[in-house]
């Protein structure tokens, strides 16, 4: 049996990045857009603010005036939404609300909590000193006009769609999100919608995979599933439509019944790595088509599965967005360090809360690596080989 | 001008999450069930693994005949996915696949590592000694049929839609996601693909409030602008359709013109609190209707709005679903820790890789408060009234 040549975890992940072929862009509405990276530089198409914005509730004024007096005769209101009044002379004031332009001719606002209200439409100023530009944003003052707003890479949230609804970019050019197809080969497995036969189980991957796929993002994936007879796997391979990335799991080690990495070959994937120095995980198989097109042999055992999806393949899949940051990762104090290993380990843990931070504590199952193992968990911690360290790098799989 | 009585932090969290009347339940498909909350009890309805299964390849044999032999004809192959073969008299093994049934009569597998093939059939352990039971995983070792695999309030992830497909739960009952209206308030807005007079701005709050819905899984929202005449936003509230929860923004302080408050009491929701010891999002507005339905009067500042979706309403949201961890949070050193305040801050923050572990970083804009300023963010740190501690709970908005 030919052993393969076992690469590190790191020179694995730098590899499914380095051959992450970019996607190409396309138009998509902001109100769907949350979660999506961009393709484009949005600029400001206006300053920002794009006016001197009055910022409190209150009165504008002229601070000069408040040298010869402190009562003010309220001429008339500026509502928010409306053009700007005119300051007439000394003596005058405008009442102005929050998010108002300033008037013309004033230089500073009072806000309401500092003036005191007389019966016959004046307002006297309480503030010992008013300085000019009090409780006024002044135009530009966040952002000039054509200033970089969000650039390519940025991953649409919040903040990013907030701000591009600002200055109008509703429509914003976004990477096209890779199409995904998973075979799940194994003649042991049944979709889960059937009654298994004692001696088989029901497909638990595409159901995980799906989850973990659909959380990082990636919501079109074509399921599969494909016997372990000699040729179905080729026969299926043949007749999919070409998809962006194909994830098959099963059949990747090493043995005469794993065919994977040979199908994958035979249908025109070069290999790029197959076998990685790590547990559970190890008989991982990626290569990429001259196309562009990318594939992973993921093991078959569905916690391994998982390991291999959020630790390489959701990067990979991230980085051809051309996200500025493919892999999310937390480092955090281990509650229950391991005992040290010579490979790179992977193990199933949850976050626990501290008062002194928030820690990740790892979940033992009873090591069949299964999935009821999981339940207790929501990621992985990642233990390099060596002497353990107090803290670790841990991934959520939702 | 009345002063609200303000309540704390935790005192508002708390009654949004006591008044969030529980939603109903509805069968959801699993391969789109990622991220909803489970309704039911799940159980096993076989145990796991459901056979004496077989964990690595190699052969099957019976350890009392290694008593006298170390070399056993290969009577058979036994496939994953096959039904049980049996093992015959003594000198004979089986050979067997990763995942299948253990032949009937074996009590032990020796893996492919530890055996010598010989050119005529046979196989000879080289393994010292072999256990009964090695490398089987034995019926039942993870999960006894009948036994809970998941309990209501359960966040279905990965690990959950694994479990659940394995026991055949492919419709499970689901919280019904609440139904969400905006309603944003403020003359100075238009919408983001409108171009605004010098005196307006585009309208960023449905864009923001929505991603940061969406990220939570509530996706389900509709958006409508009103201006601040009078009588606009009873007559929208009068002719909306019922949601579950309602969210308005902006008009929510003390002033004359802030008609939120006196709207939704006017629509039929019972005032819970109005005003928190916060900053920013000090003038909050929560209420219930007798139906169950409940209403928050956010601010009109974009970023206050947002901290307050983020601390208060989704929680709320969360809640109604009956999931056991409405509010997501991680507790993380501070970079650089803020000076002393009376009251609770929430400061747009990110989280920045360090060696001995994530830290939080304190993201400084200009103080306006604006969207502009969120871009170098990705939550929001709660920094509670009096001495700073040097670790912060953090939320992040997507």
């Amino acid at each position: 049996m030919q052993k393969p040549t076992l690469i590190s975890v790191d020179e694995a992940h730098a590899a499914v990045l380095g051959h992450a072929r970019r996607m190409d862009s396309e138009e998509v509405d902001s109100a769907r857009a949350q979660g999506r990276i961009l393709a484009q530089t949005v600029h400001a198409d206006r300053a920002h603010p794009p006016f001197d914005r009055v910022a409190m509730d209150g009165i504008a004024l002229r601070v000069v005036d408040l040298a010869t007096r402190r009562t003010f005769r309220e001429q008339a209101f500026q509502p928010a939404g409306a053009a700007p009044l005119r300051l007439d002379g000394p003596g005058e004031c405008i009442r102005v609300a929050t998010g108002s332009i300033l008037p013309e001719g004033a230089d500073a606002v009072v806000q309401v909590e500092l003036l005191r209200p007389d019966g016959s439409g004046s307002w006297t100023v309480l503030a010992e000193t008013v300085r000019e530009g009090a409780n006024i944003h002044r135009l530009g003052g966040d952002l000039a006009c054509g200033a970089v707003v969000a650039d390519p890479g940025r991953g649409l949230d919040a903040a990013a769609l907030g701000a591009l609804a600002t200055f109008g970019a509703t429509a914003p050019r976004c990477a096209r999100i890779p199409s995904v197809a998973l075979v799940c080969t194994g003649d042991e497995i049944v979709p889960p919608d059937r009654i298994p036969s004692a001696w088989q189980i029901r497909a638990s991957h595409p159901a995980t995979l799906l989850a973990a796929l659909h959380a990082a993002g990636f919501a079109d994936v074509a399921v599969h599933l494909c016997s372990d007879a000699p040729g179905a796997l080729e026969a299926l391979l043949a007749r999919l439509p070409p998809v962006d990335v194909l994830l098959c799991t099963g059949g990747v080690s090493v043995g005469e019944r794993d065919r994977v990495p040979a199908s994958l070959e035979d249908a025109g994937f070069r290999r790029v790595f197959h076998g990685v120095s790590m547990k559970p995980g190890k008989p991982l198989w990626f290569g990429i088509h001259d196309s562009g097109r990318s594939a992973f042999g993921l093991p078959g055992n569905p916690v391994s599965a998982l390991v291999a999806l959020v630790r390489f393949a959701i990067p990979h899949l991230r980085a051809r967005l051309g996200d500025l940051r493919p892999d999310r990762f937390l480092r955090l104090p281990l509650e229950n360090p391991p005992s040290e290993d010579s490979r790179t380990r992977f193990l199933a843990a949850s976050l626990v809360d501290h008062p002194d931070g928030t820690r990740v504590r790892i979940v033992r199952g009873n090591g069949s690596g299964d999935l009821p193992g999981l339940l207790g968990a929501a990621g992985f911690v990642e233990i390099p080989p060596g002497p353990v360290s107090p803290v670790a790098a841990y991934r959520g799989w939702a």
